[in-house]
């Protein structure tokens, strides 16, 4: 089989009258990422770089069915990833039934994306397998009881995710994340038939992106300055860079027609309460009656 | 700048009085990673596609630099990966200064890659930032005490990190994920200056391959039909595939010269007890310590 052609980035930048023409693919890439202010001066540069930094989440897909076997490689490339101790303490649900996902998307409080495109994978932290292991060989299960066979999981399942999307998007598909999916744990479990100690993560939806809807942008992320620490973390830049970035955020969201309420109000309404969590205050009770005690 | 040749993969295969010549790039790196038996029959391929099969964690290295901007060129795909609700909840600290290194060698355990090559990558899920922003605002934090908060922020924190190595091997670098980080929560957050609410959830060693070290191989993961379910998880097969895998796994060990142990037994060791866990069933001990309460 041949590649398919991927549709192109469009990169983001701010007005012109402040941004000169970028120089090269990756000034531009840097700056749709970054806005020109805050972009890093030089980078190393590929065609993996490249589509790597031309990641958009989609969030309008037209219905038509993926390419013979996509589902298979982002499962392989997913398997490719790195796994702690190779443990492999996770598993997808491939959900294409159309009921299905339009019972998914109304636990993910009405995500209209999970019904329009063909696939969602539901990515399971997964310690069913190694229950189902330890039982059949009569050998005991206490270190699977523990916070960090959680994580281990929950991270295992992350890192292969990733690299599906990856995979995805190298063959011109766009996807989301379903993060909602955990507003709702046990009716997520029920529906895609997720034995005891098995916990459904997020999902990923993965289509064709709907040509007749406005492109997905390149999103503008915090600057370098402030997630890249080194030797030792600096807290006392942070909030001037939230303060710099809340401006980018604006200029984009002004760009995308969107009302121009920054990111830090964003992170000000979910850090807020419980409430604000959307039900996923109650993870750690749900988690429980799936069999994940987090000692 | 331009892309540096990367190393080519050398796949790995079962003895080959059972293996035919594959017939194809994509079959050959199949095989390479689930043995000839249990690879999936079709995918799709392209050159990213190549690249995330052929992985393979490298732990021996030369302290030769990193190219110009690797740092900053991980990060930009870092920060490309998708952020739950964009509240980009990671930061990353840059560890290259030997003695530094050395340290966080010795709290994992002793694992003398990170000494070797010129970079660690300490992966945090960062509350810290929002804290401050909060802190700033003079706003309530609440939901930030949330083991979902927790979760969401270690998530990001892989995405991220996933998307850094992919563009590491892109430029041939070697990349290994340090979760033994974990072992020592509390030492490692004073390694790197963590203030509260921000935890090492992992590292990541980039540096050069040793030419001089036997090169590291693909290593053979779970059929397909163990991981990848659809429409509804199916515990049944898991024995039987765990069982499948575990010849693969010996054949594939007895490969690289190491002793036929299997796979089921590593499963078996980890999920026994509190004490196979190296520390870690503290972990959530730790966290409380660090500032998530997990709620």
């Amino acid at each position: 089989m041949t590649s398919l052609p991927a549709e192109r980035p469009r990169a983001w930048a701010p007005p012109l009258d402040t941004a000169p023409a970028p120089a090269s693919p990756a000034a531009q890439a840097l700056a749709a990422r970054y806005g020109e202010a805050a972009s890093p001066p030089e980078i190393q540069w590929n065609d993996v770089i490249e589509r790597l930094l031309a990641h958009r989440s989609v969030r309008a897909y037209r219905p038509d069915a993926l390419p013979a076997g996509a589902i298979e490689t982002m499962v392989a490339a997913a398997q490719s990833a790195a796994s702690s101790s190779n443990l492999q303490l996770w598993s997808v649900v491939a959900v294409q039934d159309p009921e299905r996902r339009a019972r998914l998307a109304e636990l993910a409080g009405g995500q209209k994306h999970i019904v329009q495109a063909p696939l969602i994978l539901v990515w399971v932290a997964d310690l069913a397998r190694a229950h189902a292991i330890a039982d059949h060989a009569d050998r005991p299960v206490e270190g699977l009881g523990f916070l960090e066979s959680f994580l281990v999981a929950s991270i295992d399942a992350a890192l292969a995710a990733q690299n599906a999307a990856v995979a995805a998007e190298s063959l011109g598909l766009g996807t989301v994340y379903i993060g909602a999916l955990r507003n709702k744990p046990l009716e997520v479990a029920k529906v895609v038939g997720l034995p005891p100690h098995a916990f459904a993560v997020f999902g990923l939806v993965v289509g064709w992106p709907d040509p007749a809807a406005p492109p997905a942008q390149v999103k503008p992320r915090l600057p370098q300055a402030a997630v890249l620490h080194h030797e030792q973390y600096r807290l006392e830049p942070q909030v001037e860079a939230a303060t710099q970035y809340d401006d980018t955020a604006r200029a984009f969201q002004r760009g995308q027609g969107l009302e121009p309420t920054g990111w830090i109000a964003s992170v000000l309404a979910r850090s807020r309460s419980a409430a604000s969590l959307n039900g996923r205050d109650r993870l750690r009770e749900a988690l429980e009656t799936l069999g994940f005690p987090l000692r």
